[in-house]
Order: structure tokens, then sequence, then C-alpha cells
């Protein structure tokens, strides 16, 4: 059940794909270079194979437990939570000013991944309190920074995203949680928010709720939401914690993974606090975010970057479910190999079928890497570069890859784990292998934080018929450079390069779809939006792999860790003959299929 | 969490694509028509609705228990069971002069596919004993039929397949399980047995193990396994019961699904049962069935009946999760739909991506049904027709689409009940809601009876390379033929032409790839075998309803239900627009992908 960083890999990633180099220029990121990179990242490896990783098996056994109001996490959490403040790991691409130490995104995203790997259900509860800190520091007022954005970057206390109820789901038009002014410029919150990552849990000594509610007399829809922090614990003017807010755990939910990660059913506003019993009556107290009714824009921003997260959340179990395939491929010996090279039984690695799907989880897990470390060298210059035009080309590139890093990621989880519960046979079902935890803890990814549908419906109308496709377009430009790179070059450079091009092809055929229906037949076109997300990020991590077997090529002429270097080479051609054309397919469903989708009527199902 | 058994599709699919009229005119099946269909399936429809179906979930929940050497199956599947034998089901498809009622499998497995639907858990029991039956049917001396068979076949008692040890599970060359002779002509049989379904419970009064060992002195290798009968229960010469024979059950698994299904670890022969003490010492008594080190030969028998169920099994879950699917889309309210058509939100049916999802999932079981379907119809016709040729022919055929009726079929059960937790969004992954189920249920199925690379083997070695791709190539023959009607029809009919044609040729280089390298280069041959095995399942579903569609089309004309027919019309083109394209990112994976797929040795992983 152990786990090994993949530390070559990401540094591979940084260096040749991230261009650390480049970022390491711009403001701000002057000490971020390669061997700050390296430093960090084996200190992240060191922490998250020997703390957080052995806690991850026995957890799914033994997941959190709900009392009363109260959740207990499982065993050696609470520990390795305290490790990981002290570590300063919560604060690393947090601002220094509010604690944290202000690391590019390039290199916090590969901490990220290890600690998902390590244990995603351990991991859940620092995701989401990167969420909060963003909505804070993008729209909290210098009080509420004040108060809780020091506690949040450095660990000491938690933070949650509360935006689903019964009847909202996708749709947070449907939020009917109360917010009522009170004369004193706080507000009492009332209503029910369900599926809350780690709503209640005994890690920190206070929870910061960043709940979705609307104010009496609010607009309807989404315009009438505004967002508020409600703290578990009241804090004192001194910062020390006061009374129990009026904010209780009634319940958690028995899930079919991530089961150590608690997802808490919240009771807002019933009364039942003590602080309540003083003649303050019911309600939860809560502080605004920003201004009234424009609570969904700021949730946004805690949705991107936990989008963000959550496909890295799938390249990280993809990683952990393979490193087991392969170790298990390695030592299970069964059947001769079909080539007789050896005369007995050998172990299933040597069989070709073994060797196909453990390539395919490979290939999956290091393109969508590839691709989600494209995407963060682009946020951190649509961050932190001084000229204001790169700045917002870096931003439109980076919102079209979120989906994608999201939505291909997360699905591409559920191939890859299926896969590693296959490379184990019939032991793979048996729960004492391991294997099915991660089966199970990834069908989760494509439906959190945004299903794939809605990672869609955004990639098609905001990243792509909003615009005419251009930044598409853009993105299909980029590719075509690289694939007359590839075309130039080697027999492996030439294989990729032939199929990134018919890949281009067909998400260029897609591309002029989406765009043509969008307005004038949309159900046609979000009919293709799924098919659309899934050619978009395919084409990607095939591209990036591309690009990563040009510079793995340069590294292997210079002479530098040549079996590393094959083995990407190797990678990323197998990525371009297995999975890339699967968009042919992907291209065909857009173009041709969108009227099969939609022709049986609702009631003829 | 209510099932409804397709029967319509059943019969539409025995009618129009098996041709049942055709069956009836067979020797053996003269009051096997359309009508003996109909009756049979509705009643098969009550009972698996109202008795079976119901237990599913709860049976999830509480799953079959171990305690000493006992097993007790979940609340309810005891009675369940004596009204399934009562009933007269076990013996749907057996001989009539053993006790069954002899009807065709075109029959006999829609009722297969409505047991699995209803409970695979459940299920398990009768497709283990209908294995057992096959076996001493083909091989059983007249003494081990008068003893065994009449009760197999009434249910009273149920049978197992022991094929699988800790060292030996793809690889049968490596049982080690030991059968001593004895002078009565009995064995003593010694070893341990692991993962056997229905090994031990509490359903029906003896158990009948089919189990693999092998005679001191036999060859190694397979061909040295012999196989023999040990119940559970010894067998008096009046047909009572005697003396526990010398096998428990020690343990059972722990699974990711199937739960309700009991997988025992069985100890052979290690002296425990009481009539061992008597003098006669340790030893589980049994009987070889046919010939010693013939084995293997017959329990391919049963494991070629058993994977054509298996394949089943896989339609089975896609449906019912199919169903809850569809039933959740319709009553779920979220969002407005893309086309503004309604003012406030929809019940999620009326969002594109979802009806979406739900055709795939729509058109992978009915695609996968009537090539199940039309593989039945050659079974009956191998085994009854009265021209050796026909018989020859059709059992080639049969034996072609076996591999893929059990591969393809659940490879897409997997598919389609993690769709089934998609369409669900966060509550599918809440256990309560029961979607999950069916994705943990379904994910032994391409392991068990042979994993979707051990189909892929058969498909490639016996049922390709073998006769030169002769039958394969006939295949496509037969495509061919379809296709060209479609070419000649509607609208719809040339779409699906269109796309039935590309699949095919894709196929065509698939088969001149395999055949080609299996030989000369057996290990990408071998790396080339599954993909090679889903394309043709798929070209193969996407032409059984390509005939369908024909059928439809034809019905629609005469005034025959026109709600059905327009649903299988737009079902088969969706399946032609959406699924069938997938053929072509498999041929670039076979063609062009065996060597990337092996270059990376196994020790660079």
């Amino acid at each position: 059940m152990s786990y090994t960083a993949p530390v070559k890999d990401f540094l591979f990633n940084i260096e040749h794909l991230a261009r650390i180099d480049e970022i390491a220029k711009l403001p701000g990121f002057e000490d971020a270079g390669l061997e700050t990179a390296q430093a960090v990242l084996q200190e992240c490896a060191r922490f998250n194979e020997q703390v957080v990783a052995p806690l991850n098996f026995e957890a799914d056994k033994a997941p959190s437990r709900h009392s009363g109001t109260s959740v207990t996490t499982s065993q050696g959490f609470k520990e390795a939570y305290r490790q990981y403040a002290e570590g300063g790991w919560q604060g690393l691409q947090h601002p220094a000013e509010e604690g944290g130490q202000g690391l590019p995104k390039t290199i916090a995203a590969a901490c990220v991944e290890m600690l998902n790997s390590a244990n995603l259900s351990f991991a859940l509860c620092p995701l989401l309190t990167d969420g909060a800190i963003e909505a804070l520091l993008t729209a909290g007022s210098d009080q509420l920074k004040a108060t809780y954005l020091e506690k949040l970057v450095s660990g000491q206390w938690t933070g949650t995203m509360n935006l689903t109820e019964p009847q909202a789901g996708s749709d947070l038009a449907a939020v009917r949680t109360r917010a009522e002014p009170q004369a004193d410029g706080t507000y009492k919150i009332f209503g029910t928010k369900i599926f809350i990552t780690y709503g209640e849990h005994d890690m920190a000594e206070n929870i910061v709720h960043l709940v979705l509610a609307r104010v009496q007399g609010a607009p309807e829809g989404v315009k009438g939401i505004s967002l508020f922090v409600v703290p578990k614990f009241m804090v004192k003017g001194d910062g020390s914690l006061g009374e129990r807010n009026d904010v209780y755990c009634v319940s958690i939910e028995h899930k079919l993974g991530i089961k150590a990660s608690p997802t808490a059913v919240l009771q807002y506003g019933d009364g039942t606090a003590a602080m309540c019993k003083n003649g303050a009556g019911p309600g939860a107290v809560g502080y605004l975010v920003g201004e009234e009714n424009r609570g969904l824009e700021y949730m946004f921003i805690m949705m991107n970057a936990a989008r963000y997260g959550v496909g890295v959340q799938g390249i990280a179990v993809a990683e952990r479910a393979y490193q087991k395939a392969v170790a298990y491929a390695k030592e299970r010996v069964q059947s001769r190999p079909v080539d007789g090279s050896t005369k007995g039984a050998a172990t299933i690695i040597h069989h070709p079928d073994v060797r196909r799907m453990l390539m395919t989880m490979r290939a999956l897990t290091e393109g969508c890497r590839a691709t989600a470390s494209a995407a963060a060298a682009a946020y951190d210059a649509a961050h932190h570069d001084p000229d204001p035009r790169v700045r917002q080309q870096n931003q439109a590139f980076y919102e079209f890859l979120v989906p994608l890093v999201k939505g291909y990621g997360t699905e591409m989880s559920v191939e890859a784990t299926s896969l590693g519960v296959q490379v184990h046979g019939g032991m793979g079902f048996i729960e004492e292998t391991g294997a099915a935890q991660y089966y199970r803890d990834a069908r989760i990814l494509p439906i959190y934080e945004g299903t794939t549908a809605i990672q869609a419906n955004d990639l098609v109308g905001r990243k792509t018929a909003r615009d005419g496709g251009r930044v598409a377009k853009g993105v299909a430009e980029q590719v075509e450079l690289t694939e007359k790179r590839l075309a130039g070059g080697s027999a492996d450079a030439k294989a990729v390069a032939r199929h990134l091009h018919a890949a281009r092809r067909a998400f260029g055929d897609a591309v002029d779809c989406i765009d043509a229906n969008a307005k004038a037949h949309p159900n046609a076109a979000y009919a293709g939006s799924v098919p659309y997300l899934m050619l978009a990020g395919n084409l990607v991590a095939g591209w990036q792999l591309g690009r990563a077997l040009l510079a793995a090529e340069e590294q292997l002429a210079q002479g530098k860790d040549a079996a590393f270097m094959q083995a990407k080479i190797v990678t990323a051609r197998f990525y371009a003959e297995h999975i890339l054309p699967r968009t042919l397919a992907l291209r065909d469903a857009i173009v041709d299929g969108a009227g099969s989708a939609l022709a049986l009527a609702p009631d003829a199902f």
C-alpha cells in the first residue's frame, strides 16, 4: 500500500513544460526557481509518503464517525493534520503577507497531487480550506481578513464550502437558506446544507464555513445569492474562541468512497446553541463577504480553485492506483508468456495485455499531469506577469484549461482506477487488496465541484461559444506548432505528430460544430458538450506529452537520465497511438450525433 | 429500486434477430414458438419483479454471513430460492429427460437476464448450477447422472465450480489440489480452493462441487488435471443424504460488490468430518467425471456456458442501472433547460447531456442484448439443426461470439453502471440511493470466468488466428450484407450504414493485423487483443442493432407498436453515431500501437 511520489516527473514538467525558469523571472517569484521546486517537492514527498499515505487504507475501513453533533475522524488523521499545519503546507501557495509562502501554482500543484495520492479523504480538508482562503482574499473585508485569513493559511482553522441543499445541487438558483440582517451589521443564517465536506471534524479548533444564502427581499435566482462567513465557534476581538455558533452537524453520509472524509448535513439556526438562549434567539451568526447578491461570483473564485484541485485529485488517485497495479504485476506469477520466452509461468507484467493496461494508466496519468502543469504555468503568468496583455492571454488559456483539467482528469481517473482493479484480477475485487478503494474513491471526482456536464457547459458556453471559438482555435494553433516540430523529428516524434494531427483536425471540426450550434441550436451544441470536453482534454494532454517527448529527446541527447527520458518518449508515443485516436470517435459523436442523442422524447424513455 | 423486465425488447429480439420461427422448425423445439416465448417471459418477469428484485438492495447492506463452517444467506434468499426451484426455472434450458423444459437458449437467455437484473448476487447460484449440469450432461457417467442430474435440474441441490487456488487463477496449469485413488473407485480430495461462488450456503440441502484436481502421478500442467464431483453431503443409494463429506467453508470474502453472494474458501480433506474418524481417515470423497486428465476439457464446457451467462449478467446489471437512472432523471428537478423551453427548472431528463448519458446506457444495453440474442440463436441451431454443416457453421459463429458477449458485454456494463451513478450526481455517490451498488456489482464481471484479457486471448488464438481469420471475415461479410440493405433505406438507415461501414473497415484492418502477427509476433498480436475484442464486440452489437432498425422499420410500416419501433430506430442510430466510431480508435491502437505498448521493459515501470 506504499506510495512513492513521482518527484522526477513533477520536476520534469516543472522544468520543461511549465518552464519554471520563465516563472522565476516574474515579480514575486524571484526565489521560486528549479532548486526551490526540488527542495519543496522532496520535503513534501517525504511527509506524504511517511505520514499521510500509511493512514489511507485503514481509514477507509474505519471512516469518520458521527455522534451527537460531533465527528471523530479516522485514526491518525488528527496527528497527521497537526504535522501538516506545522509543516506550513497549507500556506504553500498563499501570499506571504498572510503568513503563506507565496509559491507559484506550478510548484504548489505538485504538492497538492502528492497529498491526494497519499490520502484523498485526508487531502479534502486542506483543499476546501484553500477555497475559503481564495474567497476571503478576493472579496473579504479587511476585518474578515484580519480575523480569519492567517489562521486559515496556517492551518490552525479549516474552511468549508456550503453550496448544496437538497433541492439545489448543480442549480444554485434554487438555494433557499436565508440570511436575516441584524442591527449590528451581522446576519442570522437559517437553513439546511448538505454534502458539506469536512463540515464537522475534530482536526482543528475552529471551522470557517463559507455559506451561500439569500438575504430577505433579494432577487430570485442566482442574482439574489450572497456569501457569508459562519464560524463554528464565534471569534472574540482578541482572536480567541468564544461561544458555539448555532450551526450543527446532524448527520454524515454513508458513501461509496472517500469514506474517511466526513460529508456533513449542517443545520443552521435551529436555536440549539447555548448562546441562542440568552435572549438572542435562534440563528447562526454570519458575516457578509463582499456585497450582498454577489455571492455566486465570489463562490466561483473558490469553485475555480477547487475545480483545478479536483482535477489534480484525479491525477493523484490514478497515480496511486498505477503504482499499486505495477507492484502487483511485478510480483504475481501466472501463466507462461505468449512468446514462450520463459519455460514456466512468469510475473504477469510479462503478459502483453497487462503491459497495455499499465501503459494506459501511465499515459493517462502523465498526460493529465502534463496538462495540469501547463495550466499552472498559465495561472502563474496570468497573476504575475507585468504585461497586462500577457496576463490576459494566460488567463484566457488557463480558464479554457480548467474544465479540461477537472472534467477530463477526473473521468480518466475512473478509467485508470478501474484498470487498476482489472490488473489485480480476482484479487482486485477483494477489499483487503486495496485496489478497489481507489476505484470507489475516484468515482466522486467527476461529480463534485461541478459534474463533468457542468464543466462541459462552461467549456461550451463561456470558453468556446462566447468568443466564437477564438481561444479554442488559438490552442489548436499552438498544437500545430508542436506538431510541426514533431513531424521533423525522430520516428517516435513522427508517429506522435501523425496522431496529433488527426486529433487536432477532429478538434477543429468539433469547435466549428459547437460554435455554429451554440446559439441557434443550443440543445444540439450541449448534447455534444461532454464529448467535446473529452476531445479537448484528450488533445491537450497528447499535445503536452508531445512537448514532453521533444524535451526528453533533447535531454537524452545531452546524456541526462536516459532511463527516465526513454520512458517519457515511450509514454508519449503510447498516448498518441492508444489514447489520442479516441478523438476520432468523439468527433463523430459531436458532429453527427446530436440528433440521435435528443430524438427520443423524455416520456419515451 | 423497482425493476420492470424489458419483455417487449426480449420478444422483439427473439422474433426478429434470433428468428424464433426458424428455431421452432428444429427437431426438439417444435413447441418453442413465439407464443411459448411470450408466456414464459411474462411469467418469468412477474416472478423476478415481485419476488427476487425486492431483495437486492437490502441484501447488499446485509450480505451473507459466515460462522463456523456455515453461511447464512441474506434475508429472503432462502424463500426466494425455494420459489425459484418450485417454479421450475432452473430446468428451463435443460433436457426434458432430466426433468427440465428443454427450451431454446434463445428463450432461456432472456430469463437469465431477468434473474440477474433482479438480483445479481442471488442469480449467481443458479448460474453455477447450470454449469455443473452442463458438465455432467457432457462427461458424467450414467451413475453420476442418475445420482445428481435430476436434483440439480430441479434446483433441489445446487452446483459450484472449483477451479481457483491461491497460486492458480487464470493459469489452471498451476492447480495443486490432489486426488488419491481409492480401492472402491472413488478418490480422496485434498487441497484449498478459493473464490468459490456459493461454495457454502443455506438455500439448498446439498451442494455439488465440481472440482479440478490432480491425480497422483498425472502429467504436469493442464494435461494432468481431472474433474471430480464432491458432494457436500454423501448421497446414499436411495438418493437420500448421508454423512457430511470432508469439505468445509473456512471463510468468505469481503468484496467490492455482489456482497450477498458468498465467495467461499473451501478446505478439502483436512479430516474434520465425523466420517473421517471411523477409521476412514481424512479426505473429501470425490467421483471422477469422465476420464482422468481430461478435466480441463470438461471444465471448459462449464466455462463456456458460464461465460455466455456472465455476458448476460453485464447486460442485466446495465439494464437495471439504466432503469434507475431514467426514473431519477424523470423525477429530479434541477436547472432551466439550455433552450429556455421552460421558464423555471425542469426535470433533468430535459438536459441534453443527461439524455446523451441515458441514450448511451440504453444503446450499449440493447446492443449487447441483440448480440446475445443472435448468439443464442446460433447456439440453438448448432445443437438442433439436422444438417451437420449448418450445425458446424453455427457452432463456429457461436464460439466467435462468446468472448464478445462476455468481454464486451461486461466491459460495457462497467461503463453503463458508472454513467448510472453520474446521472444521479452527488446522490449517486450515497449508498442509500442504490446506484452505486450496480457500479460495485458490475466490476467483477470483466474479471470472473476469465478476465477480458483471457477472453481476448481466446478470440485472437482459437477464434481468429487458428483459421486464418476465416470466421472473422465471414462475420464481416454478414455485416456488409446488412450494410447494403441499410444503405438503400431511410435516412436513419443510411446514417447507420455509413458508420457500420467505417467500423467494418476498421475490423478488417484489425483482423489482418492480428492474423499476420499471431504466429510471427505473438506479443504484438496479444498487445492488441483486448482492443480487438472491444472492436469486434462493438461492431457486432452495432450490426445487430442495424438489423433491428430494418426490422423495426418494417413493423412500423405495418402499423405495429409505433412508440417501441421508433425508439428502437433512434437507439440503433445513436449507437451508430456515438458508439460505433470508437472502433476507429481501437483500430489505431491495434494496427499502430503494439510497439509502444511493449516498448517499456518490465523493470522500467
